[in-house]
């Protein structure tokens, strides 16, 4: 792993990567522990590391929860070189949008495929981050759309990823690595998804094998997820690595009073 | 309204009232003012106004949030006087108990006609906590299970319930109501629920007419939703209270790079 540039303003610092293909970054509090907590951060598809909306997160979570955060450009994205094979994923695509054929189908088999380039990606940039000196607390994982389609399998077999986030990706490719996901996972489901069907949706948030598991859905197309859900990440990771969860009951099951 | 009671304790004021057969608690944080937000709780079949999960929940909202809380007995419960057809609904579900039938669509039934009750009461309630200068501010409902088979249709006709969490419910009964709720609603829904079919709870969230919409699902049986959820509920009202939400867009719709 060669740090390639770094540069510190407000309290943050922000430091580019290379390990072999790969491009990352490292966000860190200034005050910065190795065993403060660690989120990998997985982008969607068309975007890259430093897509605002991942700049944006990455900040929030250093800002308000004292997170270090890493992203890395998932193949074909970002400062990546294009493969055949990307190219042909965006070909196809754009050939089904053509003639009005729906592309969610093939996006996910186009994710499926990418997700078994980056998964040891991901793997190798953990190893990395963790000798550098900056993976010793816990490390959670967020990514939704196609960051779920890579998110997914890498955290069924990655043993330091200790929560996720996950969502917008349907069960069709997923359902297997789901059902290997053994810690608490954040859902997020869109109700009018345009890309992924709903009980399709549904259907990968069953599959999941953890009990620690919960579902947010909310109106809207695929991009729409409102902004607090922002938030409410940042209170699951946090949840997860403070205390195990308690549960109540709010009320008695029925009025045999 | 009649209090008969008031009691202060840790900057807490617990003042109980009497309304023609109504009989509810209203909870103060001690430096109140008419301006502060009201929350009203709709208890679950078999409890009451100050079952230990109702207390436990308007504390929560009086010291984290500084909201006031009011809650009432439902019809048949807690003080108020069981009528025949109060005890025909106990008998009913007893029997189909005893032979081991599924109690969850007759407790629908039972609530739906309770319901009928219970509206009129709500407003009522709502009427006098008006005139006494507690409601000045914005006003929620919470209420799962049986209070939301009164919540839902109290809020589908009742304009100054500007926000409300629901739950563990289904469409059944509720669906027309729920089509008529234009404020936003945060929506509680048990996986494993075994009195509620895990597509009718869905399908009722479905129903609710407005956007700002939330589904939280989780693992589990009827009464088990988790811990974390009362804080969530917590942000929901602030949140809907502070401003409106914003949306964001987390990544792109495909991989067109």
């Amino acid at each position: 792993m060669r740090f390639t540039s770094q540069s510190t303003a407000d309290g943050v610092s922000e430091r580019l990567f290379i390990l072999g293909d790969i491009h990352g970054v490292l966000w860190t509090p200034a005050d910065s522990t190795d065993t403060r907590p660690l989120v990998l951060l997985g982008h969607g598809g068309g975007q890259h590391k430093k897509a605002p909306g991942m700049v944006a997160r990455a900040h929030r979570y250093m800002t308000a929860c004292g997170f270090a955060v890493a992203a890395i450009d998932a193949p074909g994205h970002g400062d990546r070189a294009k493969t055949a094979q990307d190219e042909q994923h965006a070909a196809g695509i754009k050939q089904l949008m053509a003639v009005g054929e729906p592309i969610g189908p093939q996006i996910a088999r186009d994710n499926a495929e990418r997700s078994a380039r980056a998964v040891p990606e991901w793997r190798a940039t953990l190893d990395a981050l963790q000798d550098a000196g900056h993976a010793g607390g816990p490390v959670g994982f967020w990514g939704v759309s196609m960051g779920s389609a890579i998110g997914i399998p890498f955290a069924a077999t990655e043993p330091r990823i200790g929560a996720a986030v996950f969502g917008l990706a349907g069960h069709e490719t997923l359902v297997e690595a789901a059902a290997q996901v053994t810690v608490p996972v954040q859902f997020l489901l869109q109700w009018n998804d345009e890309l992924v069907p709903r009980d399709s949706g549904l259907a990968l948030f069953d599959a999941f094998a953890f009990r620690e598991k919960t579902l947010h859905a909310n109106p809207g197309h695929h991009t729409g997820v409102p902004a607090f859900e922002l938030e409410s990440s940042q209170r699951f990771f946090l949840r997860h690595w403070r205390r195990r969860p308690k549960r109540m009951a709010v009320y008695l099951p029925h009025p045999l009073v």
